[in-house]
């Protein structure tokens, strides 16, 4: 069967040397040369982050174990969490903090509207709150929200502020250490460009020092658990997904070949690219400004169905909306190694598609 | 680099078929290809437990996945656990029912001692329990438990029966459905031969009728939050690993085209000819009795290490012991496609490495 190229917010296309690295004979997880990729993997991923090695940690599973590792290494039942929603993430860390026990409050914001500080700092002020968390960009709707803005005022209050960041890290300009971030977390399949399988979670020296005596409530997801094995990965925890841990690690140094500063770059431009077009061409985008990884908009006809049959026959294939305007919505994901060609190749099929339709 | 051939308790080696489904261009989650294929490896999953598909979980994760989902989705704080240990995992399983709250007690059997059937009766007489969990096959002895015999007793005193399948799924005769087990589970880089990173779970309809209104203790490992999902992959829960999951099914495959009895029959005798070997030999295994798909033998003195080295250099890679003994054991794991003659000369070139050692 013939693959199609993937334009959608994860996972992406992968280049012949991560698949090539994807297909290795299988080695043993004990062995010395799967310990040395490992850690060079490790290491790859703290400067991804921009963050400190020791308070770094990459293990196999998806984003999702972003979200339950903060809950189950760091919190305590009762704790107070503010999870601001704008988009389908958001919701899933507030259910997740309930199964954990905690006090849940949810501060929603409708798309295309991102986070109004007023309302924020107002329920910040009312309320003292242990946690608050944030989708960086939410793939549901494209939204890049200001974790620097944000971070700010959550951290006047005196709040953990936690990201998620698992359709941003690798395309934004981000920096672990100076921003106003206590945890922050992403996935392999996104703008790295590897397999999806793999995990990476950093957090800051406060959290650290502030809840690293919180008895873990998980075996698997407790991170206090996994930092010896980023130091010594020897230490025998749980069987890695070896073949992703080991296409994740060419993936990242595919990253940094190309430079970190010329990724983030490329995914500006191709954000600027995006939005253009769907605004020139009367459609609506679901954010108020361009992001770096996804777009979603309304073509203002329940056609979305039908655009994204016809562009998969033709190779491409494209996500669909979730939710309530879903027959509407087409998303379009750039993550990875998108070229301007290929994003401008798509859009305008989606165009022609539309056009062909409404014909 | 060349890569050794794995003759260790896992992960094994790959075959091309198994290989080649691995390296395929990466596809969406959410297209109806990965759907149809994941819902085939979930098929050819309940197919290789003997397990009802309405009561099979296949999911992206390792063995230890297994043990937390359990606990996670199935027991009451205060719950009384029982866990039979006669080697590494056993000790694991106590671990993580204490993290979850549980009263574990571990009953113990020194190695090459299995089950005491008398002591267990006596401890399951004493003490009303909730659980009693046994690994199978535990890869750091090589011991093969009798699960029939042990599920009759725990059965007969109303406790939920649990077994650790991780090393012995695909290897071993076995039917979930019975068989006097409430809960079973295994891993992709065992006896099936595939990559490490899919986890598989069977539990019994009576398990689910009394514990299925347990309120889940975790997002990801409640295995009530996947059922839905193996009727129907398209809602989404987590990103799975793709790459994984479809060589899984792939090695699935290849298990029901040898067929299951002859791969059984197989395994049987890839144990007796271990066995025999090393006790030939006068070597000590670690069991009374062959397993199916590993060995631990004592070699007498402390050159493990040496004789793992020299093997290593002549390009196939056997695993030391594990705890007290470690540097006189070598395991050799026979899991997979593995042959007679590889077995053979495998044991052959341990045997010259000793000699040589001891010249």
């Amino acid at each position: 069967m013939v693959h199609p190229i993937l334009m959608i917010p994860g996972p992406t296309n992968l280049s012949d040397d991560v698949l090539k690295a994807l297909c290795q004979p299988m080695i043993g997880h004990t062995s010395q040369e799967f310990y040395e990729e490992f850690k060079e993997a490790h290491l790859l991923t703290s400067k991804l982050f921009g963050s400190d090695p020791e308070r770094t940690v990459l293990f196999s599973g998806s984003g999702t174990f972003g979200m339950e590792a903060l809950f189950s290494s760091f919190a305590k039942p009762g704790d107070k969490v503010l999870s601001i929603v704008n988009g389908y993430f958001g919701d899933r860390f507030a259910e997740i903090g309930s199964i954990y026990g905690l006090n849940v409050k949810t501060l929603k914001f409708e798309p295309p509207e991102d986070v109004d500080f007023e309302l924020l700092e107002n329920e910040l002020s009312s309320e003292s709150y242990d946690f608050v968390t944030l989708t960086h960009i939410d793939t549901s709707t494209g939204i890049m929200n200001d974790i620097r803005g944000v971070g700010k005022v959550v951290k006047e209050h005196g709040a953990f502020f936690v990201v998620d960041m698992v359709s941003s890290l690798g395309c934004t300009e981000f920096n672990f250490e100076t921003e106003p971030v206590d945890y922050a977390f992403s996935a392999s399949q996104k703008c790295v460009g590897a397999p999806p399988g793999a995990v990476m979670v950093a957090f800051s020296k406060e959290l650290l020092e502030k809840r690293g005596s919180v008895k873990g409530r998980s075996y698997y997801f407790d991170l206090k658990r996994w930092l010896p094995i980023m130091r010594d990965p020897s230490i025998y925890l749980s069987t890695p997904n070896i073949a992703v841990i080991r296409a994740f690690r060419v993936a990242l140094n595919e990253v940094f070949e190309e430079g970190l500063q010329n990724k983030i770059r490329r995914h500006k431009e191709l954000g600027e690219i995006a939005y253009d077009f769907v605004v020139k061409r009367g459609w609506k985008p679901l954010s108020k400004r361009p992001s770096p990884s996804v777009i979603a908009f309304d073509l203002g006809k329940p056609v979305a169905n039908e655009v994204a049959k016809s562009l998969y026959k033709q190779g491409i294939l494209v996500a669909k909306g979730l939710g309530a305007l879903s027959s509407r919505v087409i998303r379009v994901g750039y993550m990875g190694s998108t070229t301007k060609e290929l994003l401008y190749n798509t859009l305008k099929k989606i165009e022609d598609a539309f056009n062909e339709i409404n014909h």
